[in-house]
């Protein structure tokens, strides 16, 4: 039997296993995590070097290699985050409908756990405790497949939580990692429909997209944000200034900051060369359409491609429109329905907008940077979900859950 | 460019015309077509009797001519239900959540449309009606793909629909049926990620087994059911025989309708003859194990293959157990995620079997034949979703939305 398979099959027992325990019982299993990682610390550090020594070897960037990157800190920071997950209210067994018909049957829906989770992602090692503490606070198995970047860490991790089950009352299978990272064992889960109930990919465009053009198990596809901002012709110089700003330049790696600009052509007229000239100050490239080249000769001229490209740099498309339908047709042609944002003092346009454009967070007057599990209040947070389905947007405790109709009778049938 | 490809992007374009209509003006619509369905009854039967023809020519069955055949009472039937949906509330606008930050930032959770729904399915036009009418409600545009065998009575269903919506706010794309029915376009919507944001089987196990397998699209599994009673060491005899008929024979080829008892092994010592020849009497074919066929010498002997086959006819697989945990693990093994109920007077045996069995829907004392959307009180059903994400159990219009943020600022950024 497979490694994939036969972790499928022991997730699914445990997940069968996690049904019914208390939320004392997980708490005190994820206190358990905490604490064992901070005792693990020196030996989680010495299998972290492994991973930093081969990404050197194999020339991975300084960013790249950060991502990577365990110390005490970040150890402590992660056993911190376990502690805030465990305050976190349990989603598990909370009443979403009760209906008591006329023949005497009373239906309850109830929140219960999803099953098992296939996790699969690249890189960051803190991803495997994000994961696998969500998900037992959700009394869900989890399957994790991290990256072979991370390979040293991602087995010290999760043999440090298997430690810590091992006096719980969680199953230890109900954490578990495929060891092998090969392209072969991201197949097999793509197939594993028998004992997955559902994946959730993190990471790159590239990987998020393999996943959902090969998998049958259900996907909740996370992340990727080529943001906008609509800069509508009452918009303040100010507040555009900042959020802009704010969006392209705070942390320009992640999914929620901006790639593009569209203004009006009015606003653009009177405000544009210093706005850009601001960005370019900045460091930012920017890559723009006719009238902004001519407006601003450093900038590029913006091909077909820019405008649909998540550039996670300090670069910047820039496109003058001539009205918010422009704005909005623009966005839903070219936008991965995450954050848009219109920078406007005219509400009904702010309404337009707000209403058309697909995404999963809209913006009056606020930086797209705002579309974050934390910032909304969830206190964690699984992805950004840029689909429809299940969950959509910053997804907390309860995207990890699913729901179950329990129906009481005294002998009742159907007529 | 083929006809899926374009009838996608009029049905994309329409979606976003869709939004922001109000109840009056989706209603108004709907009672629309409820009026030109019944002024066009005479066309509809006139094209409803080429399919009836070409399905005897075919050599169909009784039953597949009776799932075709519309005549003026079920046409009223169907201007009867739409008006019903006409009543329901709209789920649309809908606030689910309110989050004020300390820092001013208004965040709202509310209930939008999905977008663009597409529905594949076999033979009943009535889905047609269902589908399209569903659909307008939930303020989403739809692409049909119905069944070479009830191809001129959908061609003419949705003809009505179009001169109706002629008249309304409605774009008439909203409503698209795929005219071709060969297996090609169903292949071209599995692949329609650009203009579907979900894809719908509702028909036999092989449809919906080929949509979850080639779908790129987001797909909600509906349907396949095969439910088991399990009848514990204490279950009342007179319930049980009720029960056992209701869920059996009361309509055999629908997917909350039994296939497989499993008995307790001292109940069975006490009532299993007497309940087996009640079966026996009722014409239901018995497949059985070990005990059941030595003790009732006309059951055939159950093959591994029974205990997962939903016979959707009058036949029952019928098999002892020792206790509730075996009959969970027999459940969790052979079903299918749909209906599952336990007649007991322990409560405590009920109450295991009911959070362990995973299962859209549970039931103690009662029939499976109560799982749908009518039964629960929703007013209208699009199907009974047998997979966990988004929905699970009988979906009503909820099914048919997602959720979108609206955050409202004044100029606010991320630190």
């Amino acid at each position: 039997m497979s490694e994939v398979i036969e972790k499928g099959k022991a997730a699914k027992i445990a997940s069968y296993q996690l049904i019914g325990l208390s939320t004392e019982q997980k708490n005190e299993a994820l206190e358990k995590i905490a604490m064992q990682l901070v005792i693990d610390r020196e030996s989680l550090l010495i299998e972290n070097q492994k991973d930093l020594e081969q990404g050197r070897l194999k020339g991975f960037s300084e960013s790249t290699l950060d991502r990577i990157m365990l110390n005490p800190k970040r150890i402590d920071d992660i056993a911190a985050a376990i502690r805030l997950l465990i305050e976190l209210k349990d989603p598990i067994g909370e009443k979403l409908e009760m209906i008591e018909k006329e023949n005497g049957l009373l239906i309850k829906k109830l929140r219960v756990p999803i099953g098992v989770i296939g996790m699969i992602y690249e890189a960051r090692p803190n991803v495997t405790i994000d994961a696998a503490t969500l998900s037992l606070k959700t009394g869900n198995a989890v399957i994790l497949r991290g990256s072979s970047s991370a390979k040293y860490s991602n087995m010290a991790l999760v043999s440090s939580i298997h430690k810590a089950l091992k006096n719980t009352k969680i199953p230890v299978d109900a954490v578990q990692l495929i060891e092998d990272t090969s392209r072969e064992t991201a197949k097999e889960l793509f197939h594993l429909k028998d004992y997955l109930d559902v994946l959730i990919p993190r990471g790159g465009k590239n990987l998020i997209e393999t996943v959902i053009r090969e998998s049958t198990v259900p996907v909740l596809e996370t992340g990727a944000g080529n943001c906008h901002i609509f800069i509508d012709e009452t918009a303040d110089l100010t507040m555009v200034e900042n959020i802009v700003l704010n969006g392209k330049t705070q942390r320009p790696s992640v999914c929620n900051a901006i790639e593009s600009l569209l203004i009006h052509e009015k606003w653009f007229e009177e405000n544009g060369k210093r706005l850009l000239a601001v960005l370019n100050e900045k460091g930012i490239e920017i890559y723009g359409d006719e009238a902004v080249c001519n407006a601003f000769p450093e900038a590029k001229t913006a091909t077909e491609e820019d405008w649909s490209t998540e550039y996670l740099a300090l670069k910047i498309s820039v496109k003058t429109v001539s009205c918010v339908s422009d704005a909005i047709e623009h966005i839903n042609r070219y936008g991965t329905n995450h954050s848009e944002a219109i920078l406007t003092k005219d509400e009904q346009n702010a309404a337009v907008f707000m209403n058309k454009v697909d995404a999963a967070a809209v913006y009056h007057n606020a930086s797209t940077r705002f579309t974050d599990g934390f910032e909304f209040g969830y206190g964690a947070e699984i992805g950004i979900s840029t689909q429809k389905l299940h969950a959509r947007g910053p997804m907390g405790l309860p995207a990890l859950t699913s729901s179950k109709y329990f129906i009481y009778g005294e002998g009742q049938t159907r007529e």
